[in-house]
């Protein structure tokens, strides 16, 4: 999990929760736990668990807490969870919870439609969890969404992104994830956008998530590697989407991202066979074709 | 059609042969026909509209000279028909072709299982091929296959890649296409194929051309536009695939290169609507789902 080590590249996989939270096939626990279970054993250093947010918003992470008991913790792996508010940080605490996420967008249209608050008012939200995480030792990531377009309003100014970032850095965060929400990002406007937060934020406190909508997430990796961005966020089979964005698709797929990774030579300490399997596995509970190109190529007839 | 202008980028569209020939679904000559003519209207300047290779081995071009003879030749558009031999470049130009390209592969191995002939032997078959073209006034376009990777020997040196495509290009082909035909390639390698074989064929000659097997393509793109080349092919849909490669996909889809383009701030003289209506179309002459993510993306309810 060193991000100094310029060759190494951690993979924040974030199936179990921001690609499930928007499958319409409803797992039960059971696969859940498995699922993390067997990324676990792939050699990944930070899983994302789960999200303790109202079920009534996300019916299928509605078992969080019974999730999140259940997992084997593996040494040396991070297991953070979404919290929206004080109530989920509590919530996630109560189950062992030591690294949580926060979650606002750079796009106010975006926050007030999805969020029904202000992004200053979703920040001033995350203020007395960051003030007890401190108190507890807990771990804070925080997630910019939106950063290279919004489906309400659009284009999102650079500005916009570099000012949500650092507040979130300067309130406690200790890394920030800068997500293309819709997907709708091209290598070039990655690119700048990375190095204007990195003015604020510094390289290593910044990661990246992208969405395949366009089918632009692997080039736009490349462009921020090229930068020197070393935290990828990627989700087992390119599970997800986005609800509020019309033909998005998925988080780019862990695998496609690891088998580049290795073609460029850079580490990840993930067993890309197993990873595969995980993947494969994952779609065929969720009952569809994976939408990762390497575990297709990988597990055709 | 000036790749010495920095900001255009040729789009080698490849969809009607190297896509349809490895698409199952036998398409009538009226659909092709139609193919071709809409591809013309969308602004792309070199189409390639089908192979004059025996009907026994690509049933789906079976009718390439009925095709050929009936789409609608716009001002200014190429046409390329790829030509096996001499008989099928006489074939081609009986029916007035004045582009043709020629195959094989970097692979010893690939070309000794596919083509029945080893590369030596491939390329002294193009000899009168290239004769007869100077002669005639006809541009010949060199493909080189399995450029970073072969389904039979596994790795395919660089300095073999290097060795084919000079041969090529000596003997007067005026663009070789260098194809990672099994889409095993990544960004890495990709360029450090390219600048190897750019230190014995000028750049400007050269043009890149990756299928999607791995999720890999627009990466690779966006590396080879980086070190400076400025011609790409690909096939709407993302059609195609290799019928040697377990598992492999179509063509990297001609949408997300022209979106991926179009951010980077490149031209390309392509109407994206136009292609992504076009993409669209052929997959329901298909009857299967479009590869194209900007497709799937664009046309979703």
């Amino acid at each position: 999990m060193d991000t100094r080590n310029n060759s190494f590249v951690r993979i924040v996989e974030v199936g179990a929760r921001d690609g499930l939270q928007n499958e319409k096939t409803l797992l039960p626990p059971e696969v859940k736990i498995a699922l993390v279970d067997r990324l676990s054993a792939t050699g990944l250093k930070t899983i994302e668990a789960t999200s303790f947010v109202s079920a009534r918003w996300v019916p299928q992470l509605a078992d969080a807490e019974e999730v999140f008991r259940r997992i084997r913790k593996v040494p040396g792996v991070s297991y953070p969870v979404l919290v929206p508010n004080e109530q989920g940080y509590r919530a996630a605490r109560a189950v062992g919870a030591t690294d949580v996420s926060v979650f606002t967008a750079a796009s106010e249209a975006f926050n007030r439609t999805n969020i029904n608050a202000s992004i200053a008012d979703s920040l001033t939200r995350f203020q007395p969890i960051l003030e007890h995480a401190k108190a507890d030792g807990v771990k804070v990531r925080g997630y910019v969404s939106t950063v290279l377009g919004c489906p309400y309003q659009g284009e999102v100014p650079v500005a916009d992104v570099v000012s949500v970032a650092k507040r979130l850095y300067d309130m406690g965060c200790y890394e920030i994830s800068l997500g293309d929400t819709i997907g709708v990002g091209t290598p070039a406007k990655a690119r700048a956008m990375l190095l204007a937060v990195a003015q604020e934020v510094p390289m290593h406190a910044l990661a990246v998530h992208f969405h395949d909508t366009y089918g632009q997430a692997l080039a736009n990796i490349l462009a921020c590697l090229e930068e020197g961005v070393r935290v990828v966020d990627s989700a087992v089979s390119g599970t997800g989407g986005c609800p509020y964005a019309k033909g998005a698709t998925g988080n780019v797929a862990s695998e496609d991202v690891v088998y580049m990774l290795e073609g460029l030579g850079l580490e990840t300490g993930i067993n890309l066979d197993l990873l595969v399997a995980t993947g494969a596995w994952l779609a065929a509970q969720l009952g569809k074709p994976t939408a990762s190109r390497v575990t297709r190529a990988r597990t055709a007839a």
